[in-house]
């Protein structure tokens, strides 16, 4: 690896430009070959957060995820396809890390939670030095828009995917003390009913593009419709020791 | 509340004064007055880690945490005792507010997730306008030092103080994806055996002081000692789906 690159898994916060940290503004400002994550035809959510730090002049490689949207994870194609797509997007920036180039790969919120960056970073971590540099999560700034306390003492925390079925869902918000509820979109319902049959519903905080533009915070009972964006969360605070 | 100063709670990241986010560092560059928690005798953690955020001549407001090390929680005169502490720095926070001076309070990592900075926020924010910086968390910068992937796909994530009875901590290992335990201590025994018997011992990561001078990474199984100070904690990266 001597002459080599070093691979830089960068996270970029929940959205504000403002809450990246200081290491992330250096490291995006000073990037020989700066990549990121996007959409065909879109500039990606991370590339439009760091926006103000980026040097002109930065070599930019945009990493386009294949079209898989009426795809099932569970679909070998889907397998093939997203898997055949990190590993291209891999050997993108193995090329510029060979030559000597340090890469700065940006993700939203933490490289190491949920991120598309781990994908790369298990491809890449036995070839290349690579030094990560995590970042505010979507739901601590969530958290934060809602002005919301999370955990108190010792309380326990759940982070939970809303694809889970509806029964598990409610079995494990009965057995915690706090939640963070992800991956909204069209599961929106049946979270709001393992919510609902939890008994949980009075002290759940719904949360929409949290810290950025647009940023909507309502009680769940509160909201009418059963619309929620890939940036929406639901939380629910702890309620532990409070001397 | 129209001539009265804002309460901001403003989280400093894991330890690494680089971890603090560009907003963190503008606010406490121009704080009127810089509140933070700190121990009888000491700077404390947080103020020391925004050292260089700090403009020369920042009026500070220490708060000092009163002793009870040897106290219970359960203990009335610990509620007593604590809950006066919160009280009494309130007000101190209050007095500048009152006054229409902005107060910077910080906390280490994200104030809202187990932050002292909690427990006087419920305290003023009815009285006064708040606006709160999310920050890194102690867990993310930790994962960052390990380079530990913690949440693929759809796994659920659990946050289990250490403090936990050991029948209640293994089924809760047993029962999530991933996991951080905090809360090390002198629970740190009583983790390290619930983990075993959850059959998660190959996977547990122990780090001490992650992102921080004399941090320490080591897989559970090769830490051959029992201490484990305040800045320590267990990741168990989840396994999920990786395409």
């Amino acid at each position: 690896m001597t002459n080599s690159g070093t691979l830089h898994g960068v996270g970029v916060g929940p959205g504000d430009p403002e809450l990246v940290t200081v290491r992330a503004a250096r490291l995006i400002g000073s990037a020989p070959v700066l990549a990121y994550f996007a959409k065909r035809g879109r500039r990606g959510h991370a590339r439009t957060i760091v926006d103000a730090y980026v040097r002109p002049g930065t070599e930019e490689l945009p990493l386009h995820y294949p079209l898989t949207t009426e795809m099932s994870f569970a679909d070998p194609l889907y397998v093939r396809e997203v898997g055949g797509f990190y590993a291209e997007a891999a050997e993108a920036l193995a090329a510029h890390l060979s030559a000597g180039r340090d890469v700065v790969l940006i993700a939203e919120g933490d490289p190491l939670f949920y991120g598309s960056f781990m994908h790369l970073y298990v491809r890449l971590k036995d070839r290349f030095s690579v030094r990560i540099t995590p970042g505010v999560t979507g739901f601590s700034g969530c958290a934060s828009a809602a002005g919301l306390p999370m955990t108190w003492g010792d309380d326990v925390l759940a982070v939970l995917p809303g694809t889970l079925a509806e029964d598990d869902l409610t079995a494990r918000l009965q057995g915690t003390d706090a939640a963070v509820i992800m991956k909204l979109g069209s599961n929106f319902p049946k979270v709001r009913r393992a919510i609902d049959r939890a008994g949980l519903a009075h002290r759940a905080i719904y949360i929409e593009r949290g810290s950025m533009e647009g940023e909507v915070v309502l009680p769940l009972p509160e909201k009418t419709d059963d619309a929620s964006p890939y940036f929406s969360l639901i939380l629910i605070g702890g309620e532990g020791r409070r001397p």
